[in-house]
């Protein structure tokens, strides 16, 4: 028996080879690839991920996974990640995997074309169809009440749409509310941020602001791509990615973001390291981090004490006098229309719109030729602006194109939880952000990897909010937060 | 029928993609993974380079092989490639390959310990071993003359060490006579070399250089490494490495050698992309290549007539004051003790003292234990230098450690055919110093590709040169070329 968990765990480390050898691949193509490589490289990655998932998907998995009995609570852990992962799976017939693999293929093209000359109609087809393959992959997942629920736990286990919606019910009031507020009083001018920065300047200010947190250079890197990410080989091996603009805290803030992904990923234990139990539990988590160390650690006050100095000198022409004066600057709040680029605030009225547009379609309440329509309705309701086109409307996302529907109230869940678990670590850590003023981020970094980081994938993420915080995930601390942090920088 | 030469393609298609994942690990680990990431890799490495090579010999390969049938002449040399990878993967017992990789690791450890505390009798013992896992493997591949001959045709197929003893019988006594000469002549003060040279201006120079050859940065890149290399994961995405001494044309000539490397698989056909074959014919003439581009054309008077002008710009404190003065300094001719560091003349001299040394330990002739009297003596005998240290006599390379015996005489055929492919490549384009005198290297590439990169591995290596140059291997077009130029430079 135990012959099977041997070789089951054989079998995962092959599995997490061929699935880390992708993640090298898409790394090197996003940072460093020439670009005459494409095709080589699209055919290359097809073939590694086919056979990741037909190794995974094996029934020679299935059988070691039932066989298997675990010698301890990691291995108890293990093989309920496992079944979790072999279940999403193998619950979709390979036939709509293929359609669905080709058709994101395809719509990714169409996708590209219709943003750049406007025309949704012409996506609006293969957008139809890809919604209709969400449903269908709803239907072989099984949900009990929300056909949304199915769809919404591949990326955050166990969340429903009824607790996103609560969710949003609770922050939609009092979010769009303070935006207005924020609307009727004096603007901010930030245009000393804007400006032609040194690169080099930036890599080396943002390559020491994220070492002083925690991150490990020795154990990671941070290169450019035009879309900043974070990827991981290995708990020792962890990539960020950051971009250089002429608004300058897009780099710096940017680079703030990935690091928070990194150090979750850095800090998961060595033991588990390279199996299916390391690593951020889900996508919510994840972002939370991200969120933590980007908004709540990244645009204090505290953090602009220490670091103003440094920007100043790293930037000389920088018409900005005071830490106090850059600290206002960089968490001006303006509804635009375009989700990346969002302020902390706004940002998750960008994700309620999606949510809300998305959970409509899946129920037939929307149809796809309509959602131009209720996107930019939704826009001058929620946020006061309304696209010009369509292009910065509801064709600025990849995400539905590639299938992707049921992932963005994560990036919500994320900004939730980072205040919910900032002030659970507040509990135990008095006065964290003097911490902060004083560049000490270690107590901090500790404080997160024993509650959070060092777990991985042990608990579920809803029993690890629960254990971390003592409560599920809500909304108040989040509002609470927000609202102070903001009513006092407008003196509303 | 058509059915196995299908599914045998398909099958290959995944083998190439697990070797490319591999080899794209291996880059990003000598070009930019951080140190503390080495134990993941190797794991991926193991796992993957395992699951290529299990993927490679199972039946289903052999099977479909067997039942293949040519529909082109392109399928019959495939079919023929296939044939010869496939039994030299597979006459191996796995159980020797096993011992060899484990060998392989720990001989490593102790070759860099015992060359960093100059203790050769420590790694007397697992050299030994490795020697005999060499002679085993020689009895399985099989072989009718000569032992070296099995191990050699691994990286030149077809080659034998009756070859590789008449082409050294032919340089010994020239090359050693010549070397003798020009160390009895004045000699050359090539100190104003060495400095602390810009590496930005080394990275934009070396790259607008191996650009003007007609190396494709839209399909390529060069980064920085300990050891350069040149490696390739398609066609069109090939990368280059160069480092950066305090000797100016390490760069230079470094970045020069790999963009001949570099050279050869860029120009392998499209349409063989992915296969097995695509990119060089064997290791010697690979080398041929980077040898021709890196001293033919790189160390020519016409050369730094073009490019001495922007190395001064670059270098303004380079204390050279004529393309002419800097062409008899970066060809000085010194003999020395290390390999990797000989100049173009002596450089065989080192190569030959390997053969004859491996040569001689295969048969019996000679005890690892002696190893380092016959090495001194050599050096001795043909260079006129005595290592003060093992470490810096036969310690120096790692090649025998990991088992790669066998392998050394590849690097004198490159450099004998490079000269008898320069003649041959003479004698269709008139005079083509002139077009390296005004920097045109078009028609030399075309020719270069037409008449070998655009066959891939279609024929055998000695096929191709019989092709190429209308006579086997042979010895005279070096040494009257690198006669000429040598007794120009010294006033002989």
């Amino acid at each position: 028996m135990g012959g099977s968990l041997e070789s089951l765990k054989a079998r995962l480390a092959d599995v997490n080879a061929l699935r880390v050898a992708s993640t090298v691949l898409d790394w090197d193509q996003q940072a460093f690839m020439p670009a005459g490589a494409a095709n080589a490289r699209a055919q290359h990655l097809g073939n590694l991920q086919r056979m990741a998932h037909e190794m995974f998907t094996d029934d020679a998995t299935l059988k070691a996974l039932e066989g298997a009995v675990a010698e301890s609570d990691d291995d108890v852990a293990l093989l309920r990640v496992v079944k979790r992962d072999l279940d999403l799976s193998t619950k979709i017939p390979s036939a709509l995997v293929a359609e669905k693999g080709h058709l994101a293929g395809i719509a990714h093209e169409e996708w590209v074309h219709a943003r750049a000359t406007n025309d949704f109609d012409s996506f609006a087809p293969t957008l139809e169809r890809m919604f209709e393959i969400a449903r269908q992959e709803a239907e072989y997942f099984g949900y009990t009440d929300d056909i949304y629920d199915a769809l919404l736990d591949q990326y955050e286990e166990g969340a429903t749409a009824a607790e996103v919606r609560t969710m949003f019910d609770s922050i939609r009031g009092p979010q769009v509310e303070l935006v207005k507020a924020i609307q009727a009083s004096a603007p901010v001018d930030d245009s000393a941020l804007y400006g032609e920065w040194s690169q080099s300047a930036q890599a080396e200010l943002t390559r020491e602001m994220v070492a002083s947190l925690g991150f490990d250079f020795n154990r990671g890197r941070q290169d450019t791509a035009p879309h900043p990410f974070c990827t991981n080989f290995s708990v020792n091996d962890v990539r960020l990615t950051t971009r250089y603009k002429d608004y300058l805290p897009s780099s710096i803030m940017g680079s703030m973001h990935e690091a928070g992904h990194g150090l979750y990923e850095q800090n998961s234990p060595e033991k588990w390291d390279l199996t299916f139990l390391a690593g951020g539990v889900s996508l919510g988590l994840h972002e939370s981090q991200s969120r933590l160390w980007e908004n709540i650690v990244g645009r204090s006050e505290e953090f602009w004490g220490v670091w103003f100095p440094k920007l100043k000198s790293a930037f000389p022409c920088l018409a900005v006098e005071s830490a106090s004066e850059f600290y206002r600057l960089v968490n001006k709040v303006k509804p635009s229309l375009i989700r990346v680029e969002a302020d902390e605030l706004t940002y998750n009225l960008h994700v309620l719109i999606r949510f809300e547009i998305e959970s409509a379609i899946l129920k037939g309440e929307l149809k796809v030729k309509d959602l131009p329509d209720a996107w930019n309705a939704k826009y001058e309701e929620y946020l006061g602006v309304t696209p010009e086109s369509n292009s910065v409307g509801c064709l600025q996302d990849v995400h539905w194109s590639q299938g992707s529907i049921g992932y963005f109230p994560t990036y919500t869940m994320g900004n939730l939880l980072s205040y919910q678990i900032w002030n659970s670590l507040s509990n135990d850590i008095a006065n964290p952000n003097e911490l902060i003023a004083r560049g000490e981020f270690g107590p901090i970094l500790v404080w997160l990897r024993t509650k959070i980081y060092a777990r991985g994938r042990y608990m579920t993420p809803k029993q690890l909010v629960l254990d971390v915080t003592g409560k599920p995930m809500a909304a108040d601390d989040y509002l609470n937060g927000l609202g102070a942090k903001y009513r006092a920088l407008y003196n509303l």
